[in-house]
């Protein structure tokens, strides 16, 4: 456990802070496939789903924090500000992180949001270099995080948009995929590559064959930039009205409210990083630090522990809750009542206080579509 | 709807009273395979498990009182007596029915039970029939059920100890048999046969033998006979100190709590069906009124209505509470939260306030098992 100040504390493996380096951490999403653990109102990042004890939005800052103390930014929806600010306040073994919080008018996407805190941090620090991770994503080995985004930021010191590509483990159909190309020249001393193309998620037989070549890595969408060089990179990859309104706004954070409305709906990936790659500079540090994005209850699966009493079955939340006779998969106890399975394999129980969900790990996919009937059945209370 | 008080209301099949009949019913039993519905505390005939809106013990007294009026005799274990009183109190439609309660001290087993209602009865009306019907039975059509019935204390005035069989309508492992035998000689028009022998639990084998043969019928505890003949019997067939016993404590009932603790543990059918049916003393009318014992989540499914909305889902309780997408099988919604299951065949998931319980049509059977780990586990409250 920490103790002091996270901003001042060094990290466990020895990381020093970053000079220049800012986090940024869009905070979005509802997660539509963790329903009904995850909700509209109570978003995926504000869940503790790894029984780490804290939230991820919580567990990514502290991942960061070694690298960048407190020059951290949280961007998120005017919805989720009050418990975003909550999070940050209630980081354990601290009296709160002294980061930003910049809040979006309205949900646009990652680029505007990313954006805004890259035109934000430049008015301060020319040549900031940040580095945007999602607020709602798993990462196992802290240590060797950091030392890919070390490598990344050296990267990016020279004018770069660098991306970190995750190692693929299995033939990932949910992941978006980077291809590796030649070595990138670097003042740097880098394991980085050029990232030859960003690719759609594959098919299955696209996936295998991504895995037995050992040429691409997955999209993880965490990017390591001169704040400069990305809203510059906007402006001449097609967009240079978004580029200058969001400098617009970090000239004059009153123009925040006008401005927005007028933005784009766009992500980073089409509006930056696709253009920029086919133009070969984008460059991507392979990184193994064992990533998961906890999309669907599947992937929560994986990142929960086994449980002791319960071979074969994952347990989120109090153990004692759960009574599992010959099943395997995951439970999530938080309905504050017994749990008993009996005889399913690969079963989902997920038990809220106003909702539970049953299925299977082949249908994690589909809980969305539940989802949508509830919205259209008029239970958009329960979404 | 009836209306008025029920001892005096005709039934709706044009059912009249049969003078000199009593009705018994023994209300006990946990119904440890209907866990989480069914506890210790509140057992399953005091559920609605067929969606009617009563109690499984109120359904059996509407069914019995067009015949008997109230003369209506209900044995329970003192733990229940409250809840039993309250039910009675409760009848729809009705000021309440001036039913006798029994109460046990502690629970026996059948044969003191409806031999105490015997005893009591014969007191009063050395040449009453009684008949003893299970408080947590469901019967389907109710007309046939009185037709029966009628049939019964006919054949049961003669002398005999009469039975009601069930025709078996597929190979059931779970119930026990009837050897349907000759004719029964009767000086009433009766369809009655010789109950040849009771047996046990057969395999499926032996099942789908007795249904393609048609010589065999389910035996569901219905037992129709003189008080005097049930009590002689019982003396007569090995237990004559039983039979005294209960004879003492109904010619003065303040000996009931010193005398039931010195009775024996006995089951009617082993005490008095089986060994009376080895002398040619034990008639059995065939019946087809559709009965189930709901003694399990198979059972359970098979006594409610598909739901209109959700092809292939029975369910109990509030309807709008249950999404059920690609999955059939049965959902009890009783926690007051919406239940959704997605993509699993025979599923059975059962939602109280305090324990929920997921499993599959092919597992019913080993529900007993999950209520015996939380007994060991200390958790006997949700038992």
């Amino acid at each position: 456990m920490s103790t002091g100040h996270p901003g001042r504390a060094p990290a466990q493996d020895g990381a020093t802070e970053l000079p220049g380096f800012h986090a940024v951490i869009p905070a979005g999403g509802s997660g539509t496939r963790l329903w009904p653990l995850s909700r509209r109102s109570s978003p995926k990042f504000l869940h503790d789903l790894t029984g780490s004890g804290r939230s991820l939005l919580q567990d990514t800052v502290h991942r960061l924090t070694p690298l960048c103390a407190d020059r951290l930014t949280v961007v998120t929806g005017a919805l989720h500000e009050a418990a975003v600010r909550d999070s940050l306040a209630d980081l354990d073994g601290t009296d709160g992180l002294r980061a930003e919080v910049l809040v979006e008018p309205s949900p646009l996407d990652s680029m505007p949001a990313i954006g805004l805190a890259a035109a934000t941090l430049e008015r301060h620090d020319p040549d900031v270099v940040i580095g945007s991770f999602a607020a709602d994503h798993v990462v196992r080995d802290t240590e060797h995080f950091h030392a890919c985004v070390r490598e990344a930021v050296a990267v990016a010191q020279d004018g770069a948009l660098v991306t970190l590509g995750i190692t693929p483990t299995y033939p990932a159909t949910g992941y978006g995929y980077i291809r590796l190309g030649a070595p990138w020249p670097s003042t740097a001393a880098t394991r980085a590559r050029r990232a030859e193309m960003f690719v759609e998620k594959p098919d299955l037989a696209a996936a295998q064959h991504y895995l037995a070549q050992g040429d691409h890595l997955w999209n993880a969408g965490m990017f390591v930039v001169r704040a400069s060089v990305l809203l510059d990179l906007l402006a001449d990859l097609g967009n240079p009205e978004l580029a200058a309104g969001l400098r617009e706004i970090a000239a004059d954070p009153g123009q925040l409210e006008r401005i927005w409305p007028t933005l784009p709906r766009l992500a980073i990936d089409h509006a930056v990083a696709e253009p920029a790659a086919a133009q070969g500079r984008v460059a991507v540090v392979p990184a193994d630090f064992g990533w998961d994005d906890v999309g669907d209850f599947a992937s929560l699966a994986a990142v929960l522990q086994e449980s002791a009493d319960h071979p074969g079955m994952r347990i989120l939340g109090a153990n004692d809750l759960v009574l599992s006779k010959d099943s395997t998969g995951v439970v999530a106890a938080g309905g504050g009542r017994t749990v008993v399975t009996l005889g399913i394999p690969d079963v989902v129980v997920i038990d809220t206080p106003d909702a539970i969900l049953v299925t299977t790990r082949e249908r994690v996919q589909d809980v969305k579509s539940v989802v949508e009937s509830l919205r259209r059945g008029g239970r958009e209370d329960l979404t």
